[in-house]
C-alpha cells in the first residue's frame, strides 16, 4: 500500500496552478520534469495548465489516480478528501498547513475532520503540513521548492524520514551540493496517519535503500512499542541514523508549536533509541559523517585501532580523539615494530600512532597498510595523511582503495584547502570516507563500532 | 627582542640551496618573494643562488643579520650556532629536526649542546624541529612548503602559536582557502628557548593581532605559573583560543615522541586553562568557529537568547542546542508578543523561538530584529534563515548588518548548497558569523559568553 506513495502509475495534483511561485505550480512543474506516469492537474478555474488537461474536481478524472497530492487552503481540504474517497483513491499527500500545529481550535477541528474522512474511506494520508515525498527513482517530487532554491541530489542508497520540512529540504540541498546520492526522502509533517513505523517497514524491504536517516521530534502516542520492534528488525538489515529534536524541555515546547509533536522526555527516547538499535547523531554535522561511514565500511570486530600519519601533531590529535571515544590504541607489539623497522627509514616512528614523517611518499603508506591490515590484532586503520606533504600524490588514494580487500574499516582525515578537497573527493569516490577533523573521524568510527555490536559482529 | 624574529631588517639563511625541493631552497624562494629586507644565503658549496650572493659561513657576512634561519642537518647545527654567536647574532630559527624528539642519546646530546651555546652567546632560539614563522606583514616565511602545497592566507587579525608544524601548515592552508585573514603564525617545535610565555608577551602588545590561537601539547617544566600570569593579562586585551593536544594518557605518550613534550595530566591543564581565562576549543572544527565569533562580536551581558527563524525544525534544533550550552531561551513576555503580533501575519509564531514561517520575506526579519535588540531582556539573537526559503534575498544580509548598531551579538546558521554558501560569504563579509549547524552555533556563542564573563561584562 505504502508503495503507491512512492511508485504510482498516475497522480492528481489538486491546487495545480499556472501562476509562478504558487505551491501548486512548483509541484506540477517538478512532476512534469521527472515523473514518468500520468499527471492530472485539478483546479476548477482552469481548463489546461502547462499543456495538460485540467479537471474541475477529482470526481471528473478519467481514472482513479494511484496518488493524490493536495495543495489548497486547509478549510477546503475535507471536501477534496471526500471526493477522493468517493473516487476510490487510496493514497494522498496533504501538503497544506493550517491544522493542529497552529494551536487554534479551528485547526484542531479541521485535522480531526480529515482523520475521520480518511478512516471512513480507508484513504492513507501523508501529512498534512509537510513537503511530502522526493523519490529519485519514480520522479514523485512534492517538495515545492524550485531547483534554483533546492538542488536535487543524484541517485544513491540513502533514504530519509523527516518530521521537519525545512530539515528535509536543507539536507537534500546539502547532499546535492556534495554529490551524495539519495534514494527516497519523506517529510510527513503532522503525520496524522502514515508514520515512522509504516515508513520504516517500507524502507526495510526496499532494495534501493541501504541506510535510513531519521529526523524525529516525537512519535505518535501509542506507537512507541511498535516503533522499537520494527526498528530492531530493520537494523539487522540496514543501519538507521537518528537525530532526535526536542531533547531539552524548551526544545519540546518549540516542537509542540512546530508539528504538534509530543517530543516527550528525552531520557525515555534515549532508552528507546538504544533498545531499538538506532545510531544517534548528536548534531547536524554528525548525521552525514555517521551515514557515510556506515554506508561504505565493513563492520568491525573489535576496538583495536591503528593510526598511520605523516604528521606528529595529527597523530596526537587522533590518539586523543579515538581513545576519548572508547577505542584502544594498542602499543605496537614487538613483532610488528620489528617488521615495520625493516621496511621504514630509521627516523619513522613505529609506535602506534605510526608516524611516517613529513618526508614520506605514498609507498610508505602502502607497505604499512599491507603489514597492519592482515593482522588479527588490528580492527581498523585511521589514516592521517596531510595533502600539504610534498611526497603525497593521488597514488595514495589507489593504495587505500586496494587495501579495502582486507575487509576492515579504513577511514581518513584531511585538513586544508584545494589539495585537501581534491584528495577527499578522490578517496570518497573509491569508498574511503574522509572526515574534516580528528574528532569527527573518531565519532564516526564509534558509530560503526556500535552498529557492529548491534549486528553481533563486534565483541564487547 | 622577540620583535626581531618577526620584523628583521636582514636575514641569513643557512642551508640555502639552488636544488628544487630542498628545504633551504623553498625557504629562500619564499623570502625572495615577499621579504622586503636584505637576504643572505649561506652555503659553502655555492657562490650565488637565485641571483643573490651566497656566503660560505655566517662569519663572512658583510653585516650582523637581525635573524638567522638554520636548515642544515642536526650534527652541523652547533658549529653554525657558534659562528652566529661570534658574529653577534641575537635571533635564530632552527628548522632542522633530529634532536630530543628522536628519543636517541645522540639527539638529546645535540639539543643540550645548542642550549649551552645559545646561553653562552645570549642568542634567542625558536625551534628546533619546527616550521618557524609566517609573518604576513614583514614577509618572514620559513614555512618550507611551496604555495602549491600550502596556500598563504590574506592579511588579518588572527595570530597563532603551534607546537605542531603540521597543524600550523594545515590551519594556514585551511584559512587561506576560506579567505580568513592571518597576522602572524609561529611553529616552535621543541621550544628549547623561545616559548609560549615569550610569544604571548609579544602578541599581547602587537596591534596587528586581535585574537590568538594556540595548539599546545605541553608547557616547558617550570613555566606553568608564569604562563598563567601572562595569559590572564593578555586575555583582558584580546581572547586566546586554545586547543590542548595530548589530553588522554595515550595521547600524551604520542606527544612525547612528537615534540618531546611533557603533555602532563589533562585535568591540571584544564584547571590552568580556566584560571588563565583561556577559551578551550574541543575539536579542530571548533577552533575556527570560536575564533570567528570572538573576533567579530561584541561581548554579551547575560544568557538570554532569542531565536528568529523561518523553519520550525531549525527553531527546535537551535532551542535544544542553545539550552544544552546553558543559555536561557525566555518565553516571550506578554508585551513582546503583543508588539510582534502587531507587525507579523497571524500565522507566525511569536513565542521564542520566533517562527516567521516559510512564506517570510526579508522585511519580517528586519522588523523583528528592530523590536528585539533594543530590549534589556535580550542579550543576543540567533538567526536561522534558510536560504531555500523563496522570500529570502541578499537584502537580509544588509538588515542583519544594520542591526549591529544595537551592540549585541548577532549570529546565524545556514545549511545547504550554493545558495547557502553565497549567503554565508555575504554575511561574514559584513561581520555576522555563520555556522554550519545549530550545535556549532551554540558552542560558539557559549565561548563568547565565557569570554564576556572573563572580561567582567557578563553577569554570572
Amino acid at each position: 500500500m505504502i508503495e503507491k506513495f512512492f511508485n504510482p502509475n498516475s497522480v492528481a495534483i489538486v491546487g495545480a496552478s499556472p501562476k509562478p511561485g504558487k505551491v501548486g505550480n512548483v509541484i506540477l512543474a517538478n512532476f512534469k520534469k521527472r515523473f514518468k506516469g500520468r499527471i492530472y492537474p485539478v483546479n476548477p478555474k482552469h481548463e489546461e495548465i502547462m499543456g495538460l488537461k485540467c479537471y474541475p474536481s477529482i470526481k471528473d478524472l478519467p481514472e482513479t489516480p494511484d496518488l493524490v497530492v493536495i495543495a489548497i487552503p486547509a478549510p477546503k481540504v475535507p471536501q477534496v478528501l471526500r471526493d477522493a474517497g468517493e473516487k476510490g483513491v487510496k493514497a494522498t499527500i496533504i501538503i497544506t498547513g493550517g491544522f493542529r500545529e497552529t494551536g487554534t481550535e479551528e485547526g484542531r477541528r479541521l485535522e480531526e475532520e480529515i482523520v475521520k474522512i480518511s478512516r471512513e474511506y480507508s484513504i492513507r494520508i501523508l501529512g498534512p503540513n509537510c513537503l511530502g515525498i522526493y523519490d529519485n527513482w519514480s520522479g514523485v517530487d512534492t517538495f515545492f521548492l524550485p531547483d534554483e532554491k533546492m538542488m536535487r541530489p543524484p541517485k544513491g542508497k540513502i533514504s530519509f524520514i523527516s518530521q521537519s520540512g525545512a530539515f528535509a529540504s536543507a539536507l537534500l540541498d546539502w547532499m546535492a551540493y556534495r554529490n551524495i546520492g539519495i534514494s527516497r526522502a519523506i517529510s510527513y509533517g503532522n503525520k496524522i496517519d502514515v508514520d515512522d513505523v509504516d515508513l520504516l517497514d517500507f524502507l526495510a524491504n526496499d532494495d534501493k535503500t541501504g541506510l535510513i536517516i531519521m529526523y524525529l521530534e516525537g512519535l505518535k502516542p501509542g506507537r512507541g512499542r511498535l516503533f522499537i520492534e520494527k526498528a530492531r528488525e530493520v537494523v539487522q538489515k540496514k543501519p538507521i541514523v537518528i537525530y532526535k529534536a526536542g531533547k531539552t524541555s524548551r526544545g519540546s515546547t518549540a516542537a509542540a508549536s512546530h508539528t504538534a509533536a509530543l517530543a516527550g522526555n528525552y531520557s525515555i527516547y534515549k532508552a528507546a533509541i538504544k533498545q531499538a538499535g538506532l545510531i544517534e547523531a548528536m548534531s547536524f554535522d554528525e548525521i552525514m559523517d555517521l551515514s557515510k561511514i556506515l554506508l561504505t565500511q565493513p563492520l568491525m570486530k573489535g576496538r583495536k585501532v591503528y593510526v598511520v600519519t605523516d604528521a606528529g601533531g595529527v597523530g596526537v590529535m587522533l590518539t586523543d580523539a579515538l581513545t576519548t571515544e572508547g577505542f584502544l590504541l594498542p602499543r605496537s607489539p614487538a613483532d610488528l615494530k620489528e617488521e615495520l623497522r625493516k621496511v621504514l627509514p630509521p627516523h619513522c616512528i613505529v609506535e602506534n600512532p605510526i608516524d611516517l614523517t613529513g618526508d614520506t611518499d605514498d609507498d610508505r603508506y602502502k607497505v604499512v597498510l599491507d603489514i597492519l591490515l592482515p593482522r588479527d590484532d588490528v580492527d581498523a586503520v585511521v589514516v592521517g595523511a596531510l595533502p600539504q606533504v610534498p611526497g603525497i600524490t593521488s597514488k595514495l588514494a589507489d593504495y587505500l582503495a586496494e587495501a579495502r580487500k582486507y575487509g576492515k574499516p579504513i577511514i581518513a582525515i584531511s585538513i586544508g584547502s584545494k589539495e585537501a578537497e581534491k584528495f577527499k573527493d578522490l578517496l570518497e569516490d573509491k569508498g574511503i570516507p574522509v572526515f574534516e577533523s580528528p574528532e569527527r573521524a573518531a565519532r564516526a568510527l564509534r558509530a560503526l563500532y556500535l552498529y557492529s555490536k548491534i549486528r553481533g559482529v563486534a565483541r564487547e
